[in-house]
């Protein structure tokens, strides 16, 4: 568990840019920003629990009694009202309206569900509107203890993509591939988070869930996982092939170029649309511009999406201590897939790929 | 992939729900009641996605590209509305809020996060109001299909869980059990869901994940599970212990007692709160009520929580066609907890058990 200096730092910092903003305060999530907050990690269900955090000082925690508990003893102070499912939130509710005193103007974060806003709406006259940007750029320079938790979790998840040449074989299906990576990342000590595989016109598809479809050789996989280590992410892409095809070495050799270009574009103060352009600037000259059909990279952190966002015209300045994927795409409709991702940060004014994987076509034989 | 015809069914019910509550229509989420729609399965990320269904006619998807693929092939049809990581959302949903022609009251989805509606403010101007009931209402019974993949997800956990006494040693970590557990899962075929194992005092705390804690000989081991069979989830708890101790067996054996008086009230037509009764008031008698700090159920179907909830006090009535789980358990501060949950339904007018792992005190040795 954090320190209560550190994350009072945090905190502090929220207090400040919500002042700054005009707002009263902020409506935070369980999930990653309450864990950031108070050092407790939750999982959002169905039961109403925000996190009330006044600009001006206190926090308040309406909680369903199940997931109270560590809250208690969390070390930065909290007024905790807690409902039991006899009860129904309602009371509780009522019972931090009136501590918080809401007034004027609240933000919230993106992902609060309607449901939760619905129990406060019913006790408190709040006018609401998304904190969610001032939330993202406090969580997007990371600390000391996060640079390091993040280059761990980099490390293990780059030893087993390594180990993927092993397990890949004719004949295995897409599941069989994720379930033995899953385990791998297991033995090394991280908890598996996203987990696609896809082969052949499959891979055209960018988001889809491992199938029973089996691997065959000449066919591209794109194997694109994420792991966290004590909570902070890791996000690896690496495009496999058993066998030869033309074909898929030239999408991969532009596929690998974009990527790298992008890579060396990274630097203290360049806007992320100058790195997303390299990638993107690439693919267009070599005609496969229209088949990159999303953005070349994310943040990562306490989340596996989160700021900064590496976009097409973003004028969001890189610096020190971001972390982020560079993942360009080509995908074509009916046929097959390529990406490539890595993870990035800024230190000392310079890019650091922190994913090591190896990259050239082929390495895995 | 499902059929149209049972779809269209499903959205045919969704739509009589809406007209006799008034509502133009209803805003649904990526996750299970979208899947439950339109047979394809997406998660809820950060880009803005929505399924606008109107009560009168016609179904409007909202998707970032990169989601969209399977719902263009998908057997209900839909208008789709695609945006691009460099377009970003906000044309995306200018054209749907023209197409749909917004107006009076639409109901929500209760999980749509505060981010995905402010995109939706921006475009249209819609009275807002909770469509959680309905949208439970209607997944709470479930059709033909969906009878027989719960049970054959019960079925696979029931043996997992009969595996759990060959795991179970003096020192193993409830890491290491939780690994265990979800390797014998994926074998079976199932999907890892929600993962609960805590020892000795951490099992006072009823939502805990596993942590490097050994077990010793003589605390109980709560191991709470859940695992989804094509989407459909089972949920075991099962409490055990190595060696002996008289207070743990005297907890277990009043918790075991309040399961099966619940069980036994289960009834068609019987309301929740008689079911949550039958436990609460059995550990209440045995001066344990106030250690049982949850309600005794929940739903189960494509959310591992769901309608109906077996809570003290509710009125909802049991039907043929609900699945829920039967779980009370006590708590006992800084010392330990025990729980023991299973699996139920009704058909033909009885209550059936659909896991079958034992539960008697020490069948693990």
């Amino acid at each position: 568990m954090r320190q209560a200096g550190s994350l009072e730092k945090r905190l502090g910092r929220l207090r400040r840019a919500l002042a700054e903003s005009g707002l009263e305060g902020a409506i935070v999530a369980p999930g990653p920003n309450m864990r950031y907050y108070t050092g407790v990690s939750s999982i959002m269900l169905e039961r109403p629990f925000l996190l009330f955090v006044k600009a001006e000082d206190g926090a308040h925690l309406v909680a369903p009694s199940l997931e109270a508990g560590p809250y208690r003893s969390c070390p930065v102070k909290l007024e905790i009202h807690e409902w039991t499912d006899s009860e129904g939130p309602g009371g509780a509710f009522r019972e931090a309206a009136r501590a918080v005193g809401f007034k004027g103007r609240w933000g919230v974060e993106g992902r609060v569900p309607f449901l939760y806003l619905d129990q406060l709406k019913k006790v408190a006259r709040v006018e609401l509107e998304s904190a969610e940007q001032i939330l993202q750029a406090i969580r997007e320079v990371k600390d000391e203890q996060e640079v390091k938790l993040l280059k761990r979790s980099a490390e293990i998840l780059s030893r087993v993509f390594e180990e993927i040449p092993e397990m890949l074989e004719e004949g295995v299906t897409e599941e069989q591939l994720a379930r033995s990576v899953s385990e791998a990342i297991r033995e090394r000590g991280s908890g598996v988070g996203d987990m696609l595989v896809q082969a052949g016109e499959r891979g055209a598809f960018p988001h889809g869930l491992p199938t029973s479809r089996k691997i065959s050789r000449g066919e591209p996989v794109i194997v694109d996982v994420s792991s966290s280590f004590e909570g902070y992410y890791a996000d690896i892409t690496r495009t496999f092939c058993l066998g030869r095809s033309e074909e898929i070495e030239r999408v991969y050799s532009e596929v690998l170029e974009a990527q790298e270009r992008a890579i060396r574009a990274v630097g203290d103060g360049v806007a992320v649309g100058d790195v997303d352009r390299a990638a993107r600037g690439h693919l267009n000259s070599a005609g496969l511009g229209r088949y990159f059909i999303h953005r070349t990279g994310h943040g990562l952190g306490l989340e596996v999406h989160e700021a900064p966002y590496i976009v097409e015209g973003g004028r969001e300045k890189l610096r020190e201590g971001m972390f982020f994927t560079v993942e360009p795409g080509v995908y074509l409709p009916g046929k097959m897939g390529v990406r490539i991702e890595d993870n990035v940060t800024l230190e000392r004014g310079h890019s650091l790929v922190i994913t090591d994987t190896p990259k050239e076509f082929g390495w895995w034989k």
